[in-house]
């Protein structure tokens, strides 16, 4: 399966597609990092998402070269090598796509490490909304550990998500250089990666636990966390990309909504 | 609370500290892996561990500057500012320190980010380790989730370990620069930030599933990983430091040993 991105935003357009995405076919999980990046900067990509073709490239050294991977998602170099493990490949490509932050007085590297900081920390709370419903055994159904899972949730609820966005809303009010742009960038004054991968985390988050997340936000003490997310929603590239048949919906991966595992506390 | 590294090896001997620790006192936990790096590189650094002073510095952007870290380890930079998320640090120093591996042809950066993406595989395995005694809760005790701690515990022995170390010596077979160079290397033919984490989890491992691992090693099936964690703790820098009264002991951090957790299988 392969595909080609829409041309927008068209200043950033360029003809060929250098990078190959490697992952599990028919839902957004940990792909949509990568995606979400390419669609911001008009990079168009290629996918191969068949399960036994991607998991025999990547994870075959003889095919896919050195060194093997763990697990997709997986994207291939414009050199041909490829790389795994979704920060990793978010942070190779901030630079190359515009999204690692600008600043003057360093090289650049204190700003990129910033913006992998705060990927990292997001992606830690994708990865403990994944656990809510997989506490015990990710190889087992979820109807195999639902009361561990509803122990978990709870815990999530109550503890683990306000802790997460109280933490990202602080980031968000001491930006010295968002003030007078909105407050709505985690660094610096313009969008950068960990922008994006908050977006989805929440957008994900938001699907597996409405009524939470309702009441969170009601309560207004996430404010511009919340305006974070509107706002990359209405980016130049992610828009477009929203409003395609290209952005898939949640289904069985890390993002699951069951309704006992939600709450409005 | 400060301390000045060893002077070993005396070629790489840097004489003012320029990097600060802050991590949690009397546990080698997560800001381990950020020891074991400057220890390997004989740069000397600076540690605060008392949690209130700490905690108070890092977590306050008045006090630490921007951004606010969500938890331990946070590193001080030559610069003053402060950067956490145990990957992000280590990807940051990494070619500072000589552990971001060497290859010709490239810019370093794609060798930079297959360490990297290697890390952050070896901390995952860490992160599920952890989550064998916690679960359900993180702020509640081990023995109120015990029940789930000895489920997750059995999945962990029987499939999760496993599935890691056996990822990671098809990686070590596969390494073509390692070949000639007694096959212990995950990147390249010489020591990286990749080789030293994942010593250091097999080492926790080891203090947490003695049992399970003795088993594993025995099997014969992990050979060029238990012989990396062998090389490892025998390299200069490392040798001195493990042998020395700053190496601590595990305790109630990630890397716990609770006996009915354990097992041959």
């Amino acid at each position: 399966m392969s595909k080609e991105v829409a041309p927008e935003p068209a200043a950033k357009k360029q003809k060929k597609e250098e990078y190959t995405l490697y992952y599990w076919p028919g839902l957004p999980g940990r792909g949509e990092y990568v995606r979400l990046a390419f669609e911001w900067a008009g990079i168009p990509y290629k996918e191969v998402n068949d399960p036994p073709k991607m998991l025999g490239i990547i994870k075959d050294p003889t095919k896919g070269g050195f060194p093997p991977h763990f697990a997709p998602p997986a994207l291939q170099l414009p050199s041909g090598n490829i790389l795994s493990q979704t920060p990793a490949i978010l942070n190779h490509i901030a630079p190359k796509l515009g999204l690692a932050g600008k600043k003057e007085g360093d090289d650049g590297e204190e700003t990129r490490s910033t913006v992998n900081q705060l990927v990292l920390t997001a992606l830690d709370l994708c990865n403990e909304t994944h656990d809510t419903h997989h506490p015990i055994d990710v190889a087992q159904y979820y109807e195999d550990q639902k009361e561990a899972a509803l122990e978990r949730s709870k815990a999530y609820r109550s503890a683990r998500l306000p802790k997460f966005l109280g933490y990202f809303e602080k980031v968000l009010e001491s930006n010295p250089d968002a003030k007078n742009n909105g407050g709505t960038y985690l660094v610096g004054s313009s969008t950068t990666m960990a922008d994006l991968v908050l977006f989805q985390v929440l957008d994900g988050v938001n699907h597996a636990f409405p009524r939470r997340m309702a009441a969170l936000q009601k309560s207004g003490e996430y404010d511009k966390v919340f305006a974070l997310k509107e706002r990359v929603a209405g980016e130049s590239g992610i828009k477009e990309y929203l409003a395609s048949g290209r952005r898939q919906k949640y289904g069985m991966g890390i993002f699951r909504h069951y309704e006992e595992l939600d709450g409005d506390e």
